[in-house]
């Protein structure tokens, strides 16, 4: 392909947080380029953001439903090739579906939409329109995540027995909401955010990346949500005891209260055979442990790794990476496969190695299946389809 | 006191691992000497044992019945001034019972008795008895452990919030209950070591170790039990969510399938202030977190730490001190508060400071309390008392 | 500024290391884009490269001087307004020099030239064009490194007295040079390396990030290089003994040879009244050391750190940044300082913190005293200027 | 041996730091009981400390010529077997010399002596006497230190190229002699410590450990020592260039002025094949390195380390063994090769691994190199002999 991939956004306009992270992680490998946005709802704010991004100001639109319609009518080539959708959870649906009506692709953040049933229509529509869509479980681009997951699937831990995994965080301590914190704001509001604050927005995170690496799904539940701050419209924490279909067991918790911690996503999962521990604050390190020989220590860019993860680093061992180049990771997949498509190429199955709608829908079934069990006095709950 | 304290023994023949330990223990400050024993059931054993320990013959025993017997006959300061009891559990309470009845002092290896309703007698008894009885929840002997408690005592992280306590060890990943090795074979046997093996040997000590440091009290839970190794007759792994009473939450692991983890007890608490986190792997470090400045890392055996901590450590900072050293200040605090007691003298609390009966109620109470859930329906299981 | 400032480069063909990082680093934040290179010595890789990156083909050069003539002839705004140097060592020089006759801005890399000479050529052509330079001494690039700086410049440590720099690796310890591998052949080879292999390599960027964070300058050294890998022509190990001009003392050493190390940078600087110490394989955290008081953890991102530190970070605390964003902060304050000059606008000393010719001044001085000082039966060398 | 081993005291009296380490280390088995002792040069502080540590009155001295010659005419079996020197280092020589004239055995703490010379008729002594004699370079007793020296014999990471040991502490920032603090006051006194203070008390250590892991020699050194506190009368930095006998290069570095650091002795030792680290401060881990697959941590306790580490710890994995241990381990050894001697049996080589007078000697030839390296202007220094 000899021209870049050319990437529309809708929201990310000033003080929001995730969109500048999808433009980052988008622009970093040189590959694609942002040519047109509506990065607000308030068409003021949507123009001075375009200018501060130095769009050209005829693509710079005050609605997606104008973006969307305007960029079809332009050519191939020239017209953006995919929509990010980092919009406030509450707006993920509606801007997808229409989105999909003129079979533009699709980058969206995640949860994917504010319910379960919203989440289903886009994996149907998805699949009706043969659209590419990345949904942005962002964790799962680490390098050292696809190795794990590569391990386990090798058989190199054995049989899986249990799985810790868990997602401190403590920025939401105090009623942050009630000052002008914009991230805090939506997030503890139902409307926008969804049936849950701390599981929808890390929560959710801590599933995705348990079922990537391990290949198990969670069948039940046994769910604990609190909402510490008082006054607060949503849960602030949340512990869950996990069965999966397996048998093995496990324990997911996800915290916004736990104060000094940042953004402490960790998982451990013991096999028969031997043990696999990730941690995203130091996550070019993966630990192996083993019953009868010592623990060994994979580092990010080493020749001994496989291929998904060897692929995924841009730099020597050593050189740090972080979480704007795996957010990049998914970006790159999700762009070579645009491209395959565009070319009428197939792509194989390291390519294809991004999150998608069928991920969307497990966050979503997740997501209400944590509230429901937490407000049941019936200790397992059927994990939700 | 111009003598050292006669310590005599009940169990910790050859092959036993605790056995060793609280001799080492006792042995470290050079103000206890260990005079006589009964150091297995059987007698041969037992002798030999004795002449391994250098041990005056005539003062090994062959059954703690004649041990109680021949030392109570002895003249005060010639006689032991108290017993260990290191026995498997199922042992505890029929020892524990007989020294009272002869008025020795006791220190007895944890959990304290078979099930709950012996756990209460025995804590009768010493009322009535007021012998001074020591249960060997050694992870409080720690000094950054005391700190902790001290800072939580004093406010330092404001109203809890969270709890997070986890054991994991690997070590009966495999059956191991089925070579020779008598460690394992005691623990699974539930004629032995009572209701259950994971969260009796090591969970009750993350129960223990979290109301000691919280000062709070578990008020209910709900428990996932597992025996993950075929053929096993005891569970080898446990989940619990927690509530505290005052209304804190909080999760509670601990395992012995979790392969490549060696001892690996950690705990975090949150509050509304600040979090504490430490682990007993890095003991001599105490990581606290805050909202709004650098996490610290206070380390033991510095100027700035409190007096329980500081008095609790025996070389200088950067000199590390671990698990025997902290086993050892159990002992130490129970000969202070013995030798007191023999010359008359009040302790103060922090001689005091280490664990008595009524932990070891609250570890047999946890212990029902864990497996009762574990088999019922419903989620939430009043903590017994 | 309503445009994107406009990069050319020199060198960074496939098969290079460091041109894809200065790319990757120039694109991140939305600001550069890249519009022409001549990016090797073969014209034909020259176009391969230029294609890849899809860039216009006429714009694709085959040598630098056509592309410095072609470029100078196009108008301002569509011309490159800098260009980046990333070819082995000894084209820096000539490189820089031709760029500076058509008043080209330049980022080069390190170390500046092949020797002192030229070096101090370069810093004065620099001073005599005016023209913008930024030498990618990218360590200083973190944020935590900066802090750092901050807080020694404050007095937070007190006095100086001691520092110790080490940056080992161990990539070189087998003969790589005999491979095809392009990295290790040019590092090994005088004539395009200079007179050093490792201290030129890494051991500079030690020497940099000393001086950059204390402030204070070398001025004598004890040497001891040596070329364990048997028939390699230059250096790969070093150790050195430090004299600073204040009075205090430091240990640098460098190592390619150090198997099993990655790229551990890493210092600690130790003054009267505390210490700080900085990893490069763990770049979000910086320590702080205190006589009577817990260590602290300071992170990348709080809200407690220095204005240069917060503004050097793109996503919140936990979101490890790592390599590639540190070399874009160098990119972006250049970026900032060419804006800010080509529209008249004088620069902030945040926004002048990148490294400059000077310090590519010291790097060679550096380079030629240690490399002198090792052949030397003299114990101190005073420091070149 | 049916017996303990008989243990007497020179030094150590109340406020000494090593005489108690000294004490629990022999006490921590069970193996070794104090018997006698002369406690202080003052009367009157043996007498209170003899009482303090529950000695028989008539065994506590008021000179260790009176201990020696009162104790010598006492049977076998009662008098004490062997006697343990914690003075400070100038009365190291003189008590010893007097001890063998009675040919009791020895534990000597470290350095040897003040000087060289008499370093040498100690080991002459020694050889002469036939007595068993150990002095405490107690790191070696660490079981990982063990390891890594049988692995580095065993060839594991091949050939040895670089060595980097380093001992900070930070205790000496100030000017604590000038306080009443004992341990600071003799160590910076020339008269009581010799000619150094910071390379005597943790230099030797530090050259002590690199000699016993590696296997190699120091040949040669270019030693820089700086004294920091201003009216200090000895060094308290110092840093040193390596040479090793079989051309491997290193740094020694060690510090008493490196605030916030507590006793972080720190080894690394890289070969042709694979490296190898270790630090005092978390001892129970092992680090070893490879060019081609993953870094391990071995770990204390684990089955498959050797003979020497095996039986050198006393719990399982993960149960934090410390400084106490360690030293112990040298104590046992002692005690054991005593036995043996006792009974006229020969010891192994596992038995006999500890520090002896030929240790003592290298470390006050190491001493005086650095001491006369320091001042001179001439770059390498041979080692003494």
């Amino acid at each position: 392909m000899k021209r870049k991939i050319r990437m529309g956004m809708v929201g990310g306009g000033k003080g929001a947080f995730i969109g500048s992270v999808h433009r980052m992680a988008a622009a970093l490998d040189g590959r694609i380029e942002l040519v047109c946005g509506a990065f607000s709802s308030s068409p003021e704010k949507s123009k001075e953001s375009g200018l501060e991004l130095m769009i050209a100001a005829d693509r710079v639109y005050t609605s997606y439903q104008e973006m969307f319609k305007e960029e079809a009518a332009l050519a191939e080539g020239e017209r953006m090739d995919f929509v990010s959708v980092v919009t406030p959870n509450h707006m993920h649906f509606p801007v997808c579906m229409e989105a999909m009506k003129y079979g533009f692709n699709i980058v969206c953040d995640k949860p994917m939409t504010l319910n379960l049933e919203e989440a289903k229509k886009i994996e149907d529509e998805v699949k009706k329109t043969g659209i590419v869509f990345c949904l942005t479980h962002n964790y799962t681009g680490y390098p050292l995540v696809k190795e794990a997951k590569e391990r386990v699937k090798a058989g190199q831990i054995g049989e899986i027995r249990k799985i810790v995994v868990e997602y401190p965080q403590g920025w939401l301590s105090s009623k942050l909401e009630d000052s002008e914190q914009k991230q805090a704001s939506w997030r503890t509001d139902p409307s926008q955010s969804g049936a849950s604050c701390c599981m929808g927005d890390i929560g959710s995170h801590a599933e995705n990346l348990a079922e990537y690496i391990t290949g198990l799904k969670i069948s039940g539940l046994c769910a604990d949500l609190t909402t510490f701050v008082p006054g607060r419209r949503l849960d602030d924490d949340g512990n869950v005891l996990l069965k999966f279909a397996n048998g093995a067991k496990g324990i997911l918790y996800a915290s916004q209260i736990s104060v000094g911690e940042e953004n402490s996503l960790h998982i451990r999962v013991y096999g028969t055979k031997g043990a696999i521990e990730w941690d995203q604050m130091n996550p070019n390190s993966l630990v192996m442990k083993w019953p009868d020989r010592p623990m060994e220590t994979l580092r990010a860019g080493q020749a001994y790794l496989g291929k998904a993860a060897l692929g995924s680093t841009r730099v020597p061992p050593g050189h740090p990476e972080g979480f704007i180049e795996a957010f990049a990771n998914l970006y790159r997949n999700f762009a070579t496969v645009l491209s395959n498509k565009l070319e009428g190429k197939a792509s194989s199955d390291i390519e294809l190695d991004f999150p998608k709608a069928s991920d969307g829908v497990r966050g979503l079934a997740f997501i209400e299946t944590v509230v429901e069990s937490s407000t049941s006095d019936k200790k397992w709950m059927k994990f939700k389809e």
